[in-house]
């Protein structure tokens, strides 16, 4: 893999520096020479130009390979806790890689604006985090080759290009093997969208703990919304004020479980002893919720890690062992699951 | 300011799909002979530089400026809500200049080693959020005449390097005026550390309300702890179980005021009939909050768009019209203030 050591950065800012004081003009000035920009005079130009090829200074994109050591790291947009969590894998992983990592959206610029955008860098590939592949994006990055890992697609993507993600449908059947062993029967379910291969997985899950516990499926007590806290809270309101009411929620996500707390809240029940709420995902909001949550753990920082090794190993032009790879989520127990009423 | 329109990438992009297609290679190999890297055949490689030539393709570093795209953002680390509403003002900002950004942290690396990556990148600056400069760092900036730009730092900087913050002081003064508005007259602070400027003016600024109010500040009621949910907790705890306990808290940012929402509960006291919580940030968990944060809102995009904005202005030699930016916050009501008990 090409990176830049620490030894080699210093050699080179160090020939700059000296190139500035010689010329008796600022860093700033040697970097737009090195950069070939127009803001400096001609003489000043010529005068650095002379300095850089005395100090034998060679600009690091004249030299093979050094351009490339940037990934870019493209998500749906930046907003909900899960993202930034997945940010910070890949940043961290980029950074003991000695890889940098350029951070952008496909609600502003779409994937094929991005392919163009890495090729254009030179950059090593491209990291896409929850977001939605045309059939034409797919066809060209097959064909074309381009070095692309997918973070959990928002659809199933093409067996050609490699995949990751979490143990959805296992992870979410442990959390409801849990509720069951806690003691609750009457388990409700705030799901993600069932054209979400993540939403679809978690709530296959939840349905499989029911069915090995001999529990019949309620469809009257499970709602799909989107991965989002507002959507959620009405669907828990509506829920939990049925007669025959849950006594416990499992939420697909984070965000929707904040939404379920509010909305136990606002029916007046109290978190975890009228109704026992578990999550999935355990990013930053989890911990801090109210009461702090109980919660599937997604391993971000493995996310990150795993997503940019496969993607130097793409650019490098060895393919993965495997194009699907689930990493394995674990159960966080804090204060927001304990037994039914009835049972405890 | 230098940015490759999206013509001319395309344009760009048109000519090497063509080469690949007529030297029948995959676009990924055409990229790698573009950017020298050594995984390419001699053969291939020389076959593919005739072509380069032939369709008078300028690779992006070889013609003036283009090199000029990037800007580096760092972050002291990225695991807090508020760094991800800066993350993403930065990124939307810069997006539509039609400048990437790279993402980074100073806790794994200095800012002495992203300024120096800043210049080898051939980036327009550095963005620096809520890190601390050492002298060293801030000499270095201001003689090397460096583009960089503070966002919320964690001392005070020389006077020579732009800054931006929020209005720390008055937004902290109009939540605690709207608490004593409200009718609570005995209002503790979970503030932040006094040797943060952020965390200064904050607590002064409910100083200033309570004083002009006639209030006097008791100490026994605040707290000082880093912006964290765990500490402000154990604060809050304390605060709680005071025989003259305070019937508002203001928490110096919305780590904090989780801790304190979790603190009331474990206290049995629910908020806001027995207690009135106000935050500062409203970032993403503060509307997710149980109950909903009431918070001085910070404008994150404002941050991200004036500081992109102040750094590409810079990079171009013009020194912002003021080296300290205070940008306006706004009250956000929601559900965790209410009048205290007795008022009501």
């Amino acid at each position: 893999m090409a990176t830049q050591s620490k030894a080699h950065l210093d050699a080179q800012y160090g020939k700059l520096t000296s190139i500035a004081e010689e010329a008796g003009v600022s860093l700033s000035t040697v970097s737009k020479v090195v950069h070939r920009r127009r803001d400096v005079s001609p003489s000043t130009r010529d005068r650095i130009e002379e300095l850089l090829s005395r100090h034998g200074y060679v600009r690091p994109w004249d030299r093979e390979a050094t351009t490339a050591r940037q990934v870019v790291a493209v998500f749906r947009d930046l907003s909900g806790p899960y993202t930034l969590e997945v940010v910070r894998g890949i940043v961290e992983a980029a950074g003991l890689m000695g890889v940098n990592v350029v951070t952008g959206t496909t609600s502003a610029r779409p994937i094929a604006h991005w392919l163009k955008e890495s090729v254009a860098l030179g950059a090593l590939g491209l990291i896409v985090v929850i977001s939605m592949l045309t059939e034409e994006d797919q066809r060209h990055i097959v064909e074309d080759k381009l070095p692309v890992v997918l973070v959990d697609p928002l659809s199933t993507p093409s067996l050609e290009i490699p995949c990751i993600g979490v143990t959805n449908w296992s992870g979410a059947k442990d959390a409801v093997h849990h509720l069951l062993e806690l003691g609750h029967t009457r388990i409700g379910m705030i799901a993600g969208r069932s054209h979400s291969p993540a939403g679809s997985a978690r709530l296959h899950g939840y349905r499989a703990a029911l069915e090995e516990a001999g529990i019949a499926f309620d469809p009257a007590i499970v709602r799909s919304t989107d991965f989002d806290y507002d959507e959620a809270r009405h669907a828990a309101v509506h829920v939990l004020r049925l007669p025959d009411r849950p006594t416990a929620l499992f939420a697909a996500s984070d965000s929707q479980a904040m939404g379920v707390l509010e909305a136990a809240r606002q029916c007046g029940l109290s978190v975890p002893q009228d109704l026992a709420v578990m999550s999935f995902d355990d990013s930053l909001v989890a911990a801090m919720a109210c009461p702090p949550l109980s919660a599937v753990r997604q391993p971000f920082e493995e996310l990150g890690h795993e997503a940019t090794r496969i993607l130097l190993q793409l650019a490098q032009g060895r393919p993965p062992a495997s194009m699907r790879i689930e990493l394995a989520t674990q159960l966080m127990l804090r204060s927001s699951t304990a037994p039914p009423r009835a049972a405890s």
